[in-house]
C-alpha cells in the first residue's frame, strides 16, 4: 500500500470503529481513533501474521494493550478479511465474539485478554522471552499501548524486563493522544516525557506523528532494525482523530460519537479497502519437546524423622517434571532458594527464568509463555502472589492455563511474621474463576500434584509449606484432583476434623489424643480445596455429624469456606465449625504460632471434645 | 557527632544487628549491616524527630522500605535511647514488640508495616504529599530502600507520583549493596543505573560511597537542600560489612553470623553511644478541622422512577461528608467521573488527589494520609482495587484506617465485560484480617454507610454499582455496620432468600411472583457482608428452614460463604443453596448478564420453587 492507501486504511478504521461503537451505543470509538494510522501501517505493511493460522509458529504477535480500543481491533480483523461486516456490527452483543474488551477465548487471533490496562505490555514480554529463549523463532512481538497506562508500575516493571533481557523482538507503540478517561494525561503531549523514561530502562525509542503514515512507517522499520534493545514508537496523536466533534476535546471518553452518520461521513464514508497482511515465514518444526517417563521423586514414609518441607518436595518434583516435559519451564520472583525453583534452575537453566521481586511481570512472563504453548510454573511466597492478583484474574479472563506455587503459607513459617504469611491466598485463588486449588501435606502428596497440574485447565494454585512435615504417604499413592484422603476413620467416629497441609498432622496429633480418651473423631486431608470432594464430606458428615476445619488461613474465604462448596446442594448442613487465624499474628516460633492462632493439635483436641460433650463453641 | 563519632556510630549499629539476630537465630543483620552508615548520618545529624512525641506534627518521617533490615532499625531505637539493650534482644520472640518486620500496629515511631518490598516508597509519597498538600508543615519523609526492591513496579508508580507532584520533601535512600536474597540485583553497583531511572521520572539524584560517613553527610545535606523535586541518595554499600566471614559474599541474605561473638569483635566490640536526636521546629496547632453536622444527601423511596446508582449516591455522600469532616480526603484512580468522585474534587479539589491509573500507589498514598490522621476515601473500579491486593493486606498489618471502594460491581455493569466486572472483590476484601465490608443496594443506604465508614477501624470496604437501583429505604432509615434488613417476612415463609446489592432487587421481584402463586419467602438485605448479621440470619434459618444466597460475585468468598459466618458455632446449621456467578461472562445488557448469570429474579424465583417443592438443587 502506498501513503494515499494506508491513509485511506486508516480512515475506514475509523469509520468502522465508529460504525460497531453506534451499533453498540457502547464502546470507545474515540480511543480508537487516534491510534488507526498507527494499526493501518502495522497491518498493512509490518505485521506477519496468517489469520488462517493464529497457531502459526512464526506468526508476529500483536496485543492491543489499551484493551478498550476494542472497534480498532475489531476494524482492523475485518480489513485483514478475518471477521465480516455483519460480525464487526454485532460489537458488544450478547453472544458475539467481540467483546468489550478482547480476548482469546473467543477470538484466535488474540494472545492475551486486555481491558485493565498496564498487561499488554507485560504479556507481550512474556511472549517476547518465548520467541527468543524457548521458541527461537523471529516472530515479533507488538504491543500497542495507550499513554494512560504508562502510569501502572506493572509497565515499568516490564519495561525493566524487557531492557535488561535486550528484548529486540520487542516493539510497544504508544497512542499518546493526551487523554485519559477523567481528562488530561500527566505529560499530555509531551513524548520525550516517556522517551527518557523507556530509555532509562534500556530502550531505544522513536518519537513521531501518529497521524503521519510515512513517518510512522519508518519509525516501525527503525524498530525492526534495531538490535539489542526493546523499541519504544512514542506517537503524539490525537483522540478522536478526523471528527471535529470529538477530535482533541475532554468528556468524549468511551461513549458511541454524538451523530454516528456525520461522523462517518467527516471520515469520507464507509470503505471497503482490504488488507493482504503478510504471511510469516516459513517455520521449521519449532519445538522438539522431549517426552521421557516421569521419573518423580519418592519418599518412604516416617522417613527422614525429621520429615520434608513441601516446598523441597515440590522443587524435586518440577525438576523432575522438567526432565520428563521439555515443555515445562519455571518462573521465579527472586526467591528461587525459598520456593525451591532452585533445583529446577540448576538442571535446567534454558527453561528457568529470574523475574527478580516483580510479582506482576512474573505472572505476566508466564502467562505469554502459556499463550505459546508452554507450561510455566511461577513461583514465589504465597503473600507475594497477591501483588499479582489483577494479572491472575485477567489470565482466568485470557483461559490461560498456568501454573502458581506459593511458598511460606501461613503463620506456621514462625519468625518472619505476617507480611511474610500466605493466610489470604486460598480465598484469592478459590474466587477466580475456574481456578484449581492445590494445597498438600507432605512430600508425596506434593510431587504428585505438582505432575497433575501440568493437565489442568486454568489457573492452578499450589500451596507449600515453609517448615518440614513427616512424610505420612507412600511413594505410589495417588490424589486425584478434587479427591481427599480419610486418614481416620471407624464407625464410632463422632466428629470429623477436615485439615490440609501443615493441620492435616495437627489433626492426626489430636485424632490420637482424643481416641486415647475413647472419642473416635475421623480426620480428613483435604489437599484438593478447589473443587472439594463433596461425596467424601457429605458422607463424612452424615456419618458423624459434624464437621471441625483447621486452616493456616484467614477464616474467610478458605478450607472452612471451601468445605460448604460440598453442602449447597438444597439437603440439610451438617454441623460445621472452623478453626482458622483470627488474630494478627507477630513473630514467634512455628510450634508457638500454630498455638496462639488457636489452630494446633491442642486446640483441634479441645474444640473437637467440646463439640462432642457440648454441641456447641463460642 | 564527628566524623569518628559517626563511624563508631554505624559501627556500633552493625554490633547491635548481629547480636539481636544471633539472640533471635533468624533474622537479616547482613541487609542491615550495608545500611548502618547510611542510618547513622541519618539518626544523628538530619532526622529531626521527638521519640518521647512520636504523634509530634513537625516530627520528620522514616520509613524502612527494606523491613526485613529490621535490626538496623531497633539498633537505631536502642541507639536514641528509645528501646533499652534488654529489649532489642527479644527480637522476634513471642509478645516481643520487635516483629521481624516493623509494624506501627507495635511500635509508636513506625509509619507503616514493611516486609513486601516496594511498599516503603509508595507509602511515603502518600505522606509527603500529606505534609505538602494537607498538614501544611515541612516535616521531611525519609525512605530506606533496598537495591533487590526496584524492580517493583510499585517503586515507579511512586517514583512517577513524587517526581510529578514535585515533593522535595521526600528523600529516597537507595542500599545498593547488590545483593538480592538470591544473587546479584540486575545492575549490581551500576549506580547509574538508578540515577538515570529516577531521574527520568524527574528526580534530583546524587551518587555516593554508602560507607564514607561525611560524603553520606554531604549527601543528604544536598537533598535537604534540593528545591521542586524529590532527591534519590543512590548509595554504594556493601552487605555484610564490617564482617569478612559475609561481607558482600553471595549465600549470606536472611540469617543470623556464622560467628555472632567473633564478628562483634571484628566490628570493635559492642558500644553504647547514644545519640541526641534533633528536635522537631515547634509546630503551630496543625490542622483546623471543621466539624460542621452533616447534611446527607436524601432521597424518597421510589424517586426518581429510574433509581440512582449507588455510585452516585456515594459520591455525593462523601461530597457531603466531606463538608462536615475537614479530615476527609479523597483519592481515585483516573476514573473519578465512573466512581462519582468528581463530585468530592468539585466542592473540596484542596483534599481531592488525582492518583491517575496506579492502583498502588491509590492504596499506598491513602495509607500515608492516614498515618498523618486523615480519613482517605480511595476509589477506583472493584475489579482495579485487586491490582493493589498487596497494599491492602499490609495496611491491615499496619493497623491502617483506610476506606476503599470498588464501583462497577459484578456482571450488571453490562457491555464492558469481564476485565472491568469486580467479581473476586468480596472474597479478596472478606480476608483481610479485621476488614469490614459493605455493600449497599440504594442510594440511602449507600449514603448512611459512607458516613458510618468514617468512624471504623481498620479496612473498610464499600462495594457499588454502575447501574442505576430503586430507592427503597426513606431518608432517615438506619444501617448499622453488622446489620441487615428483613424487607419481606411473614410466619408463612418458606424460604429466605439472602442478597446483597443489585440482587436484592432481584430478590424483592422474585419474592413478589412468589407470593403472586402463594409461596411466601422471607427477603434479607445483607448490606453488611462482614460483619454479618448472625442473629437475624439464624432466626431466619430457624423459622424458614432454608437459605438462598444469591449474589453478583463469584460463588467463592462473598455473599454465599459470609452467610456461613452466623453457623460455625457449633449448632445445626439449615438448607444453604447460592446462586453466584459460575460462568465467564461476556458483553451483553445488564439485564442479560444477570440473566446468564442466574442471578436475576427469574433464576431465583426458579431456584426457591425448588427448593420448596423438591428440596434439592443441582
Amino acid at each position: 500500500m502506498d501513503t494515499a492507501e494506508l491513509t485511506q486504511l486508516g480512515q475506514q478504521l475509523r469509520v468502522d470503529s465508529v460504525r460497531a461503537s453506534d451499533a453498540a451505543q457502547s464502546g470507545h470509538p474515540t480511543s480508537s481513533m487516534s491510534a488507526a494510522d498507527l494499526m493501518a501501517v502495522l497491518l498493512a505493511r509490518h505485521l506477519r501474521y496468517d489469520f488462517d493460522r493464529p497457531d502459526h509458529p512464526a506468526n508476529d504477535r500483536f496485543i492491543l494493550s489499551k484493551g478498550h480500543a476494542s472497534p480498532l481491533l475489531y476494524a482492523a480483523y475485518r480489513a485483514a478479511g478475518a471477521i465480516t461486516d455483519d460480525e464487526l456490527l454485532t460489537f458488544r452483543t450478547l453472544g458475539s465474539r467481540l467483546d468489550g474488551h478482547p480476548t482469546p477465548r473467543k477470538l484466535p487471533w488474540v494472545e492475551t485478554a486486555t481491558g485493565s490496562l498496564g498487561q499488554g505490555l507485560p504479556v507481550g514480554v512474556g511472549i517476547a522471552l518465548a520467541g527468543k529463549r524457548l521458541d527461537h523463532v523471529d516472530y515479533r512481538v507488538w504491543v500497542l499501548c495507550g499513554d494512560s497506562e504508562m502510569a501502572e508500575g506493572s509497565i515499568w516493571e516490564a519495561a525493566e524486563h524487557a531492557g535488561h533481557e535486550h528484548l529486540d523482538n520487542l516493539v510497544v507503540i504508544v497512542d499518546v493522544n493526551r487523554l485519559g478517561q477523567r481528562g488530561p494525561t500527566r505529560h499530555a503531549h509531551d513524548l520525550d516525557a516517556y522517551a527518557r523514561r523507556f530509555q532509562a530502562f534500556g530502550w531505544h525509542t522513536v518519537e513521531v506523528d501518529g497521524h503521519d503514515v510515512d513517518a510512522v512507517d519508518r519509525a516501525y522499520a527503525e524498530a525492526l532494525s534495531t538490535t539489542g534493545q526493546p523499541t519504544a514508537v512514542i506517537a503524539r496523536t490525537l483522540k478522536g482523530k478526523g471528527v471535529a466533534a470529538v477530535e482533541d476535546r475532554e468528556g468524549m471518553h468511551g461513549k458511541p460519537l454524538p451523530d454516528a452518520a456525520e461522523a462517518v461521513e467527516e471520515l469520507g464514508g464507509p470503505r471497503d479497502l482490504r488488507v493482504r497482511v503478510q504471511e510469516p515465514p516459513a517455520a521449521r518444526a519449532l519445538r522438539s519437546v522431549p517426552t521421557r517417563p516421569l521419573d518423580l521423586p519418592r519418599w518412604q514414609p516416617g522417613e527422614p524423622e525429621k520429615g520434608v518441607p513441601t516446598r523441597d518436595a515440590f522443587g524435586k518434583a518440577l525438576a523432575a517434571l522438567g526432565t520428563a516435559r521439555g515443555d515445562v519451564v519455571a518462573l521465579d520472583g527472586e526467591v528461587g532458594d525459598s520456593t525451591r525453583t532452585e533445583f529446577f534452575a540448576k538442571e535446567h537453566p534454558d527453561r528457568s527464568f529470574e523475574c527478580y521481586i516483580a510479582e506482576q511481570q512474573l505472572v505476566a512472563s508466564s502467562v505469554g509463555m502459556a499463550a505459546r504453548g508452554w507450561v510455566p510454573y511461577a513461583c514465589t511466597f504465597a503473600a507475594f502472589l497477591t501483588r499479582a492478583h489483577d494479572f491472575v484474574r485477567m489470565a482466568a479472563i485470557s483461559g490461560a492455563g498456568i501454573n502458581l506455587v506459593g511458598s511460606h503459607a501461613g503463620v506456621a513459617i514462625g519468625e518472619d511474621g505476617p507480611s511474610q504469611m500466605g493466610l489470604e491466598d486460598l480465598a484469592m485463588f478459590r474466587a477466580v474463576h475456574g481456578s484449581t486449588v492445590l494445597y498438600p501435606c507432605d512430600a508425596n502428596q506434593t510431587a504428585r500434584l505438582v505432575a497433575a497440574m501440568a493437565g489442568l485447565d486454568g489457573i492452578r494454585y499450589l500451596r507449600t509449606s515453609r517448615g518440614a512435615t513427616p512424610v505420612i504417604y507412600g511413594p505410589d499413592e495417588e490424589f486425584p484432583v478434587g479427591g481427599s484422603k480419610t486418614l481416620r476413620s471407624s464407625a464410632d467416629d463422632r466428629l470429623t476434623v477436615v485439615a490440609a497441609g501443615v493441620t492435616v498432622h495437627e489433626a492426626i496429633e489430636a485424632a490420637d489424643a482424643l481416641a486415647a480418651d475413647g472419642i473416635a473423631v475421623r480426620v480428613i486431608d483435604l489437599y484438593s480445596v478447589k473443587p472439594v470432594d463433596r461425596d467424601t464430606l457429605r458422607r463424612a458428615a452424615e456419618e458423624t455429624g459434624c464437621l471441625l476445619t483447621v486452616e493456616d488461613h484467614h477464616e474467610e474465604g478458605g478450607l472452612g469456606d471451601a468445605v460448604l462448596d460440598a453442602f449447597t446442594d438444597g439437603r440439610p448442613v451438617p454441623r460445621l465449625v472452623r478453626l482458622a487465624v483470627r488474630t494478627m499474628p507477630g513473630s514467634a516460633t512455628p510450634a508457638e504460632e500454630l498455638r496462639e492462632a488457636g489452630i494446633d493439635a491442642e486446640a483441634v483436641a479441645a474444640a473437637a471434645r467440646l463439640l462432642v460433650e457440648t454441641a456447641v463453641v463460642r
